[in-house]
């Protein structure tokens, strides 16, 4: 049984919007073993969509389409399909108590253009959608055939499909094995420099090793093949052992671990505190580390420090040190961490300050030039400064995400130290 | 004349790689008049290659390629159309000279293997890639077909895209119109509610409207085809200004502002500044206001003040109110950007308490319950503050983001009121 993913959208057709879904669906059908042989991107244009179903019942027996499901009269998935098959739509008083009581939540009326993507058609169920006001469907129209749309807004998509989709084809015997696979995450070290020291790993065939790498970060994906998702787990343990052990600490987590989340783990196991003070990051890293569920068990606050003022007054920083060595040097970068800590009674202060550009670079602190500063409770209580030149070929957002990830992963390292 | 889009790459059907060669193509072609209503991925497979040309080949009369020039064995994709056409591959001893002297250059010799690189359908024409060594073609195999192949590396696909393919297209007449479009962008209304508004627009021809949302963000895209930019932007013109005068203050700026930008030019203009106090947003609304080069002219930094110690210690919040309202309250948010706008010293405070969850929210304060403060050199010099119910169904990320957009909204309808 062969699956297809059917992306339907003007937008796409425009270049507006990168097709992230057909991405989103690609591996989860691997991970759950459902062969799929071709993607189609089509217009909001029903004679088109007609043909992509035509050519696609043809050839595949699980047909999953994303986009079109909207409140506006160009969203034209399931009228089309139910069109195609030739079953009328019927207005589901559920949907329309459910998208009723959404607006309501966020205080507003539903608008009488809402009342649309209550219609689906007769003999299909609702695929329920939690998080927006457009449902899916699941409708199984002619034998062999069973179709599922889903709304082009990716949160939304993925919940239905985790939730509702998967369970779906598990129980339904279209999931021939079971592929588990588990990420390796890791931080400080190049995707090629890894890939050189795991490279007899990459040509094992059950389970793979497969690198990865996006926004600064690389990650080792074994996938493992097999009858049962314990059968699967055991092929994977032995090879993540000896993959730790190559990368040491450069490993920080796996699958959904986040440096926020590792760096989390860690204060709460030691039972200790943190501030941030953020100069070019401009409240970046307080929002990575918070976007952590219960990190106010740990993380206390920051100071957002974008003016030199505020480092001075709200840091301590020394104004004389300010004007020799400038906001972004060692000395600063020391200060604000060791003032922030001291300001909000802190195990751990965490600083950045840097220059993410596009302007302000000299030849003497060009843009990418970044200080971490990190104070703590170590003996002698001295705060300490790392220096990082992380280049202008990739724009400020770069800059500024990298200088986050670092300074929690100059933490983590640090915790991990102390602990040993 | 109509173009398509096919990208070749078993990568693709894993869900390896996002694939952001159709994303760069659409807007290639959306930009040179030439339409396309179809994108198909297909994997490393003659067979399906072959029947996915046979479809192509039936509705459009530009084929682009992406993908599956390379040198192993895998790399199909001019063999492959080439067999479909029944044309013999034969090798081209520039190609072979070209790749020899790009190894060369990098102190290597070429593999024996990249030989494969140098076939081309005998009747071919060689689209050159300067920047890397799989050549492409440009090829018409019958009357009314014209095939191009590109690599799947995106800066060599782009690099050859712009060289060669797109002088010979507007060179061969394909370029039949030019099309401009322009994005308003709304905040604080519903893409169903701003679609009713406006739903006569949805049915225009040229240039056409069409509302999109995403990130509880909607906007509206004017799209025009004429002979010329100038044309067609003097079609866009007015219907921008029509869009413009029933959306109101609820259209907040065009293509690439941000409610962040749109705040700066405000504050900039009005020449005064900013500070932000945050809880449950922990940084991310200082992070999007600095996120636009030149934030510091206006932007003075803030206080996350994610524990209440830091909301009494540092804003001056007091503890009998936070002890009686609790911090996720009207009085604690007024509180707050008062207390941020004193301690910085800036012309406005803004501030954001709520509860992000998934866990902390109680009926009479759910999750999504959010509080936004402002405080300002208005009249009296009272904060105010604004509650919001953005419900639990789309987790901690969602509510976060919507809650410092919805703060600098706050702030931009004041400045625009004020000004007034």
């Amino acid at each position: 049984m062969v699956a297809e993913i059917i992306c339907v959208g003007t937008e796409l057709l425009l270049g507006d919007i990168l097709n992230s879904n057909s991405q989103f669906l690609a591996k989860e059908l691997a991970s759950l073993g459902i062969p799929h042989y071709y993607q189609t991107v089509v217009g909001d244009n029903p004679d088109r969509i007609k043909q992509v179903i035509e050519i696609a019942v043809g050839r595949s027996q699980l047909l999953l389409f994303t986009g079109g499901l909207g409140p506006t009269p160009d969203d034209l998935t399931v009228e089309t399909i139910a069109d195609f098959f030739g079953v009328p739509l019927i207005e589901k008083p559920e949907i329309i108590a459910d998208i009723e009581q959404k607006f309501a939540q966020r205080g507003r009326t539903m608008s009488p253009s809402n009342r649309k993507q209550a219609l689906i058609p007769e003999t299909a169920d609702i695929l329920p959608n939690r998080s927006g006001s457009a449902p899916g469907i699941i409708w199984q129209p002619v034998p062999n055939v069973t179709v599922m749309t889903f709304p082009g807004v990716p949160a939304e998509m993925h919940l239905m499909w985790q939730e509702t989709a998967v369970p779906y084809l598990q129980n339904g015997g279209w999931c021939s094995a079971t592929i588990c696979s588990r990420t390796l995450k890791f931080w400080g070290i190049a995707e090629s420099a890894l890939a050189e020291k795991v490279e007899s790993f990459l040509n094992l065939t059950n389970p793979t090793v497969a690198p990865y790498a996006n926004h600064g970060e690389v990650k080792l994906r074994i996938s493992a093949r097999a009858d049962s998702s314990v059968a699967a787990k055991k092929l994977i343990e032995p090879i993540e052992q000896q993959l730790r052990q190559i990368a040491g600490l450069d490993c920080y987590g796996v699958d959904t671990d986040t440096l926020s989340s590792t760096v989390g783990k860690l204060l709460l196991e030691a039972g200790q505190t943190l501030a941030v003070a953020e100069s070019c990051t401009g409240g970046g890293l307080g929002a990575m580390l918070t976007g952590v569920p219960g990190s106010s068990s740990y993380f206390l606050g920051g100071i957002i420090s974008y003016d030199d003022r505020v480092k001075e007054g709200l840091l301590a920083v020394n104004p004389q040190d300010l004007a020799e060595f400038g906001a972004v040097s060692h000395q600063v970068a020391k200060q604000m961490a060791a003032g922030v800590r001291a300001r909000l009674n802190t195990s751990w202060g965490l600083s950045i300050t840097g220059i993410a550009g596009p302007g302000g670079g000299t030849d003497a602190k060009p843009v990418g030039l970044v200080y971490i500063g990190l104070a703590g409770p170590g003996p002698g209580d001295e705060a300490e400064s790392f220096e990082y030149r992380f280049g202008d070929g990739r724009g400020r957002d770069w800059i500024r995400n990298l200088s986050s990830c670092t300074a929690l992963d100059r933490l983590r390292r640090k915790l991990l130290f102390v602990k040993a």
